[in-house]
């Protein structure tokens, strides 16, 4: 008798039950402003992450030692912002309960609100480490309040000011900016300058990392929707994940903006899935 | 002095006042289940018509012949449908208001809801004629209620039952067959059978052409977001066209679904450009 | 509790006792001459019938009662002809042990040979039909006998001359046209032309359908690896696989040489969806 | 001791003096109006040709037996049309001194002329047969009056009224389709209707063919610069080559307007290939 | 009554009269040596602009302040180089009449040298900086002197030896380098080094900035012509552009050799606009 | 008469006796896990190479000098990895037997083996330097154990522990990293940290160079089958390139797996190109 076809992340094929952490993707892609796809991330990523060792030569370690649960992709209604929020957060809330850590692989960076809202009932501490080439700090856009511009807007808007820690930003209105520097968010332009007193600050706390993929350079990345000249290395993201994991107490995560077909080489898929297997590697292994 | 850089589809630069027909792009692209991209229909047609003759061999005619104006795009919210459907409605209504026939460059095929929603005000006996590859017959998706996939679910329901006249339909869900088979729609599977009766029995009545490409076979135009094979020839579709406009009484149109980045060679483009000469060519040049 | 991530084709979600037929991907691409890339197509194919209606208007039924199992894609040795085929071979008799009907997705045509090599001895009065635009008839080339060229040979030297079918085949040596000449095969060139006559021959005779993509006019699939001008239309094929399906005793078949890579629009992996689809619906329903 | 790398299309690789036709590529690329990249059309052929077999299963007769030399790609000066067309000319007068009949691929159309001025001083009698999406009659272009645009008008103020029989067209100002009717050209829009008759009338006479592969519906053939849709088919052009090539004395030919680039799948260069390996094929064996 | 579709650049809509700077596409392509494709690049970047922030956080401002106006692309004729430098020259001389600044996008890098003739008569002591991968010295090509690898050796010619300030530079023939060596441009191989020296000396001089984007590496810009590997980051081109509009009297500009067809993923597009905003916001604002 | 049309990369036209280096192409392409396509790579490299100058402003020297002469492709049997190796060993003992060195370029990484057992015989001191992203040491795979991930550990083998020097390895299993720790192979991690001791070490030795082109970042050459983030600069690379040619004895080189359809804009090619120009133009001038 054959078996069924278990589709996951490269080796995330722990127990549920004995699983730390658990993988989903939520391939939403309606408010995109430039080059949609990104519905099209989670299952390229599985696919492609055949090719990838599970092995890391930057943390010495596999992944099946990382125990990860992949749940597959949630199922969700384009065009409408707020049913396909609730999904995601029932998903994340579902994770939540069952003491594990969810990481999210998006779609757009929308999804990340309903991350928020979840984590934030759980964690009323919560901070969040947000790495992006965007501010995505907009109030509203033709009167649409709920967009991958706004996300980190209505995020701050739950948590409350000072809770957001920006890395990379190099693309906003002047509004934006302004915002940021009120306090709303603690922006740092263009790099990860000061991210070590950033972590140092937040020890102890609890932590929500947000990675939009486009915080790295076109040139490392050009597969996202808004590509953004003069962003950050491969390496210096990688090592910015890593510092985080390290630093601070994360429980919960995602990795957004991939858009497959905007990058027919497939590079940009890969490094995305190299970057999750560092994460994930990185995730702490014990219950809190 | 130099003068603004005006922008339109091949010569559509007639005078407002003197125009019969107004050209606008609604380029809506939220709601899209496969390959998205329709957002950039109208702009990519208007950079590629200047590759276009504006004479037609086929009818003997010259595009200035027609007097169209070309108002160029809204600004769409994405991921808002109401919202989006709103600001169209009050560009088709204007059109209308101004006594001139609205055509419409989509986006994804929901925009036609919007013309609909406007042309059924004026024309309580309006009909459509539908050429596509799907029946867009679907209550609902997930509990979306518009999408692509239900906007003649939604005309059907403006209008009453019997109303809409569809052709060249290849693919749908057994229910969306079993509606039309009660009457809700006459769908023609495949083809243009039957459409010169269709024809004879509309004559006389106010007719809106609703032409989503993916009719087409995906060899003549694979730039489409949901591309089904089995469908038919350009010359098909061409004649269909010049046939619907000879004998029925045109008042709105649209030509939708066009997804430039899915075809890299801009043959489709091209072919969607030539498509829409030949439409503008073949409306009614006079007041009714 | 979250459930694993189980990847089908489409609907083919069948448990696998009551399946009547079971799907798998045999992704070998080692012996193309030309554009590789095969090895993708099971995949690509996948995730494309997300977007796929699971109601045939063509046959008026829908997959979820042809009842089919997808036991995924195998795992084979680039590089190793032999040792994948073995493979390949085993997989397909653990089917037909379980009396199911097995269902190939290339890969590259050399797949057939290991469905042959067990087919052959469950059933050897074994005949196939083949649809390709190649003869697949080389004896070798630079003394590699095993290769997508030579697939038909082997074959046929495996079940003895006259037992092959050949249709649209329009590309070959002068060599490979004069052995099918000899008898070797039924070859017919470019077309169906007397598949009819044919089927009534093997009436009653267990039959294996292959069909190379490829024979499909490149304008209706540019995604495979030697697209040959001059093929046969989409409705061309269709129509032949249905009457293969209802003709005559098929024990087995497969479907062979996509390559996504080839076609960056999608359509000729959707295209391939659809017959698949097709094929499924067709094949017979109950225990011979 | 190894060998120098020869090049060439398939098999053509006879000895210079025995060869009946010789082959040359002419890869200018300054005038195209759109898509630019004819350029890249004889080297990309050279190089696919390697996956196509020399035998025709359409004539039964294989390369070799053709006896045809191909003398590589003429270095042309991008953006200087009469030193480009002076270079070409030079090449067809050697060929045709040398009593060798030229099969010239381009480069866009304007390289036709080249041919045309060299072999209208050998042929005083030289007909034309064009088969083209485009009618190539314009007189200028913003005061250029070398361009693929206009090829054909300075083809026939060389050969004088009534001498270009051009079939295919479907494109063109209506100046153009004017001046084809006082009898300039002798013009058949859209297919090749009537070219029986052409044929029988231009019995004996020289004829020079010219295959813009526009012609062909971009469906069978996108990578081309202007795809224009509504054209023939493979099978309709591959028909019109051998009827022009057994029913006419053909001193030369040319096949242009392959753009390499605007297909990624490859498809188009082996189809262009396809129909080269048919013409030399079809080409008279004999000296006249 | 609708109003007229005008397409501007970002926000460069000031008033002709009010404007400072007066930007224009030199959609010229026929000499270029490899790909081709240039012609469509002030296209691409106008449609791609609008998913431009207006704001640049790197100067703090908005482009609205810049007081731009986008005056729109010449009609060319194609394959006629002096054509078309002269009407380049004369819109460049309307500009300059007008006393405003020209901003020029190209196009190959030969439309630069209509710029500098048009440029080199209002001031006789212009001095030329230039970002390249290449020297652009080369005296002629197969007989052709004006092309993009000739362009600033015939703008040296205009100007004198010594006015010429190379930067970047990493491919060239051996003569070309010579002849910068003998005083003829002021050449600096592979990066900016030496840039502020040059500005030192160059201060109260008028400059013409010729920024041909392939002085990027390939990885920051694939969307080029003639990729060079070995390049400069973005980072350092931005840097280097700001450092000349702030330390001389830059009084014309251009930003050529963008070939979006070389680029499907639109970062090289986005890549150009985001360096075309930041120019625009550094050129001088008062007149001088 | 015309001449043949001999095919070389650049300018290696050398006559063969003179010859010092013997360029040939090894287009195997069977194993490769991940994206086919490396059997494309010297045709396109030649074809590509005309558009690059002979003239290197990092080594002031010109290609002619290198007196270099391209013996062209080997017709390989894909499918049978023996069977080719054969066939390239025979090649490189030819080009060994006639005192010149050899200089291949892939094809995938298991060609490198070929070299090496040629090599191997004639040179037992041999030492080879691998650049590459990946470790390329497994034993075997699904019981293959010639593979491109596998060439090193064959090499290695041949000539036994401690022979080959690794650089800029990111990539791999546990066991492949734990067998180079136990003195199999030299391994350097991420970059080229310590090459300078090796070469120190190696001075006067027989080096064998072999380049796989994923070593480079995938934003520096996308066009490669297992792009893997992370890697080394383009300049670091050519450095290193420089420095093993200045300070070894370098007796036979590659440059493997560049997959040109991988990377449409032909940029990865172009730095594959100029990256053999430059070693080519490195290599030991005189006879040892």
């Amino acid at each position: 008798m054959l078996s069924k076809n278990i589709h996951t992340f490269l080796d995330c094929d722990a127990d549920y039950d004995e699983a730390r952490a658990v993988l989903f993707g939520a391939p939403y892609d309606s408010t995109t402003s430039f080059m949609p796809g990104t519905r099209f991330a989670s299952a390229a990523m599985r696919n492609a992450s055949v090719y990838l060792e599970n092995y890391s030569p930057y943390q010495d370690r596999e992944l099946q030692q990382a125990k990860i649960f992949d749940s597959g992709d949630l199922e969700l209604p384009f065009g409408d912002n707020e049913a396909a929020l609730k999904l995601i957060e029932e998903r994340v809330v579902i994770i939540l309960t069952d003491k594990k850590l969810p990481v999210m692989i998006g779609g757009e960076h929308l999804v990340t609100l309903a991350a928020i809202r979840a984590l934030g009932q759980h964690q009323p501490e919560l901070e969040i480490i947000h790495f992006d080439a965007h501010a995505d700090l907009l109030d509203e856009y033709l009167g649409v309040r709920l967009s991958h511009g706004s996300v980190m807007r209505r995020c701050g808007e739950l948590l409350g000011a000072g809770r957001i820690h920006q890395f990379g930003i190099r693309s906003g209105t002047r509004a934006e900016f302004a915002l940021a520097a009120t306090g709303f968010t603690n922006l740092t332009k263009f790099d990860f300058s000061g991210l070590t007193d950033t972590l140092a600050h937040l020890a102890g706390k609890p932590v929500y990392l947000s990675i939009d993929l486009d915080v790295l350079d076109p040139s490392v990345l050009p597969g996202t929707g808004t590509p953004e000249a003069g962003g950050v290395s491969f390496q210096a993201l990688l090592e910015a994940i890593l510092s985080v994991c390290q630093n601070t107490n994360v429980v919960g995560c995602d990795l957004v903006e991939l858009c497959p077909p905007a990058d027919t080489s497939n590079a940009s898929t890969l490094t995305a899935c190299k970057l999750l297997r560092e994460l994930l590697l990185a995730l702490p292994t014990k219950e809190d």
